[in-house]
C-alpha cells in the first residue's frame, strides 16, 4: 500500500507540472491561471471518478499531501521552465509516467469499490487522462485525446493487462508495475514512430 | 417498467449514434474519439441528472445493458455512415426521438427521486439535452442549444404537459407516449418551419 | 442565519443578471440561452462545492427562492438591458459584490461541513468564480478568471482574513462584512489602476 501511495503522490508531481507547463503555449497566463492548470490536471481524473463512483471525501479534500504534491510541481515547473520546455522528450516521458501510475490506482480503486472489470478499466483509463482533458477544455483547446496519437488507448490496454495477469495470480506490486509498464512501453513506442488509431470515417 | 426500460436502451443506442456521426465534421476523429463522443451524448444527461440528485449507482455503472446499447449505437453509426450522412433528416428525426424519451424518463426519475414539479421538468430537460452539450463543449463548438432552433423548449414544453395530464390522471404510459409525441412534434414543426425562440436583446 | 440568507440570495440575483449579460457580445442567444448562462452563472460554483463535499440537496434543488432568484436576475437584466451594458462600472460593481458575498458562504459552508481552513478558503473562491467560468466554457471563451486581471486572488486574500479575524474572535456577522469588504476592495482598486498578478513565465 505504502508504494502504491507513494506513487500516486509522485504521479500527482508528474501531472501537476505538465499541467503547470501546458499553459506556456499561449503566454498570457498569470501564477493563479497556471496553478489552476496544474491543479486540475493533477486531480482532474481522479475527482471525476470519485464522483461517479461516489467515493467520499475526495482525495484532495481529505488528503493535504495530494495538495502539497501539487505545488510541488508548480514549484519545480516554475523553477525548471526552460530546462523542461527545451526538453519535450522529457516532458513527454513525465506524463507517460503519470497516465500509466494513474491508470492502475484508478483501476484498483474502482475494483476495490466494487465496479466491474470493464467499468475499472474505464475508470482507471478516465483518472489518467481526463484531468489533461478537462485542462484543455477551460483553455478552450480541442482535447488532445480526441485527436491525437495512441493515449488513452494505451491505458485501456494496461487496464485489461492488469486484470488478464491478476487473473492468473500475479502478485499485485509485480503486476502494477508490469501493466504501467506496457502503458508506458505503448504510448512511447507509438510516439516514436507516430503510430495512430485508424480514423472512424 | 419494461416498456420504459426498453424505451430508454433505444433512447441511448439513437443518441450513441448521433454523438458518433456529431464527430464527421471536423474529419480527424479516431476510434477512441468517435467512442467518447457517442458515449457522453448517450450518458452525459443522464450522469448529471444523477449527480445533482445525488442518485447512486449511476446508471451506465450499474447496467451493462446502457453500455453494450452505446456499443450498438457506434457499430450503427460505422456500419450505416455514408447512409446516415445522407439523410440528415433521417438523423434530425432519430435525435428527435431521443430528447421525447429521454425527456420523459428523466422527469419521471426526478419525480420518483421526490424533486418537485419544477425540478422534475428541468431534470427531465437536462436529461435530454445536456449529454449533446457536453460533447459540444469537449468538441470545442458553442452548443447549439444556445443559439439553434427550439430544442430544450420543447422538452420542457412536453415535460409540463406530462405533468398536467398526470393530474388529470392519465394512464402512465398513455402519458408518457402523448408527452413524448408532444416533444417530436414542436421540434419537427418548428424545424420545417424554422421557427426560434425571440432573442433576447 | 437570517442576514446571511438575504446576502445569498441577493448574491444570486447579481450574478444571474452578470450571466444574462454576459451573452450579449455574440448577439445570437435566444430566451433559453440567456437563462440558461443566467442560472449557471449564479448557482455553478455552489453546485460544484456540494459535488465535491458530499452536501446534498444541491441548494437549488432544496430551495425554490433560489430559482426564484435567478429569474428576478433574468427579468431585471432584460428590463434594464440598455441600462445596465451602458453602465460597465455598474455591472462591475455587481460582479464585485456577488463574489465577495459568495466566498464568504462558500467557506462557511464548507467549514461546518468538516473542510480544513485550506480547503475551505478554496471552495469559497470556487462557490465565487466557478459559475463565470462554466458559463465562459459554455460560451466556447477561454475562461476571464485565467487571463485577467486579480479576481480569484481577491476572494482567496478575504477568506484568508476571515479565517484570521474568525480565530482572533471577531464577531461572525462583522467578520462577514469586513472580510466581504477586502474582497471588493482590492478588486475595486486592481481594476481602477489596472494591476495584475505577475505572468508566470
Amino acid at each position: 500500500m505504502e508504494i502504491q501511495y507513494i506513487f500516486e503522490l509522485f504521479g500527482t508531481v508528474v501531472f501537476a507540472i505538465s499541467g503547470a507547463l501546458a499553459g506556456d503555449e499561449r503566454q498570457k497566463h498569470d501564477w493563479f491561471g497556471i496553478a489552476c492548470f496544474a491543479f486540475i490536471t493533477a486531480v482532474g481524473g481522479g475527482t471525476l471518478r470519485d464522483l461517479f463512483l461516489n467515493s467520499y471525501p475526495l482525495v484532495w479534500i481529505n488528503d493535504m499531501n495530494v495538495i502539497y504534491a501539487v505545488f510541488a510541481g508548480i514549484l519545480l515547473a516554475g523553477l525548471f521552465f526552460k530546462y523542461f520546455s527545451r526538453l519535450r522528450i522529457t516532458l513527454m516521458l513525465f506524463d507517460t509516467l503519470g497516465i500509466a501510475l494513474f491508470t492502475i490506482v484508478g483501476l484498483e480503486k474502482a475494483h476495490s469499490l466494487g465496479a466491474n472489470d470493464f467499468i475499472s478499466v474505464m475508470m482507471g483509463m478516465m483518472t489518467a487522462v481526463m484531468g489533461g482533458m478537462l485542462r484543455d477544455v477551460l483553455m478552450n483547446r480541442t482535447p488532445t485525446i480526441f485527436v491525437q496519437e495512441i493515449y488513452a488507448t494505451a491505458c485501456i490496454v494496461g487496464g485489461v493487462a492488469y486484470l488478464v495477469f491478476d487473473n492468473f495470480g500475479l502478485d499485485r506490486n509485480i503486476n502494477f508495475i508490469v501493466s504501467g509498464a506496457i502503458i508506458a512501453a505503448i504510448r512511447i513506442v507509438t510516439v516514436k514512430y507516430n503510430l495512430s488509431l485508424p480514423k472512424f470515417y
